[in-house]
């Protein structure tokens, strides 16, 4: 009914490199300031925490969809703590939940989100990519999915997403 | 982080009775002018469209946990609308994201609901019950379940688990 | 493929009465007889342990769709073990599994069980039922449910169930 | 308690290749001749049906755990059909049912339940894989990822497991 849209920041935890941090703080910080709601894993952990870290810094609201029942997981950065109790198999809520997926850096948690939201048939950016993985994507076909070397691109592609 | 309160309202959806709507409409109403956020399983029906339609009436954020992966099933009184595409299952999460589970008249899904809440061992208040929920709910003896006549009563109770 | 039936018998873990065991051990040994397979939420606890220890006394097929994501709350006398890592949200798949649903006793997951029974339009068949539950259950006016007072009614109404 | 092991198959449904389609075959022949349950997503498609229609030919158990609630997309050679009525949300319980997740071909379906696999340490075989579906999952360095060029290969792996 408020008309935001929500974009899912998925990416490693513990597994994220400083770079992954630092692009998910940045991009958090950026949908925050063009009036997104900022979506991620809930965690406090990795691009999750940094991303929703990123997008409170720039007064945003976050939403965490967390693998646990009761929050125990949960970053301080969250507003509104979905608990699903249902482990990895929220991965798929995150997903349906998104209007956009941007995938930073990657994991096998990130790399089960992209791969749902091909299966959704969600937009889907991917930053701070490897080649291996740039190259496993694309084998797909995808058409919506865009890959992108910086952080001034990302605007312009969630909002084309955003207009149709 | 915002620190604000996840109230969830659960009721029938075509099953409601004109005094389930009510209710429903004035209780989101009350609890969004008490700055808490109010949950419901966010389709266009009944109980959940009401509650949700009265804390928008008073400038509240409505968080609404739907069955469908794509949203065909949405209110419009819908902030933030959770996509799980888990059908029934979501109920469960609807419960463990919940502070406080408040039940307003009965069918089978409040019903599960209700139950799935003493499972979790949430804060439970039930108002527009028959006798007969009445007593079937009391007979778990749960300690958590609280049952009332009145909104009057509504602030005070969730206010003391907030406390907890 | 194989045209066995599934049936899921629903009852109480460690609330469960002395009847509600011996009448789970032999509604499973029953149903085992008549070449069904016995589905449970597959803990090692109450109903679920007798009704499948009933159906492998009689050299039946067990189907566990447990809670954890590692099996670390199985019965022993689990033949297939599912592993949904959903907590309580499994019980939705327990019911939607079953092709009937039969409850045992009573408890909080069993309430959620028959109740989203209910919603999935399914077959139910109540067992060792209070007064209270009874009440409550016939309130909804759902024409599949049957209550009954003895094992010997239960083949004719499971039968039925399986013809239609 | 029967204690046999359930493997998992996972593969593309319509992006299927015939390769596909005939190792799939072939190994759920194999498994079932070797007395393995034989665990898919149930579909009437691609791999999924091939790998039970092959375990089925040797007189094997199939199990599909299926994304509708009601059976309506359950292959044939399905012998026991979980409903879970989570569309894609239930490839993460086919990753913790399985004992071995096996990935023959690749869809988007397919990446999300192997990265899922890997996110639940579970053991993984891939077969009739792309350069850069193996540079990808090899890219995680993940110990229990077997790569293998033959069904000859299969067995020896699988039973390595199932010994651990």
């Amino acid at each position: 009914m408020d008309n935001k849209r929500i974009i899912g920041i998925m990416g490693p935890g513990s597994g994220a490199t400083d770079k992954d941090l630092e692009t998910a703080f940045e991009l958090g910080k950026l949908l925050a300031e063009n009036d997104y709601y900022v979506l991620t894993g809930g965690r406090a952990s990795g691009v999750m925490e940094a991303a929703m870290k990123g997008a409170k810094s720039a007064g945003g609201t976050t939403i965490g969809v967390l693998p646990s029942e009761n929050g125990e997981d949960q970053s301080e950065f969250v507003d509104i703590p979905i608990k699903t109790g249902m482990g990895s198999a929220r991965n798929n809520i995150n997903v349906l939940t998104a209007d956009v997926v941007i995938g930073v850096g990657i994991g096998p948690g990130t790399a089960s989100e992209i791969a749902l939201a091909i299966k959704a048939q969600k937009p889907i950016l991917l930053l701070n990519q490897s080649p291996e993985s740039i190259s496993f994507f694309q084998k797909f076909g995808y058409e919506q999915l865009s890959i992108s070397e910086s952080l001034e691109e990302v605007l312009g592609i969630v909002d084309s997403f955003k207009s149709s």
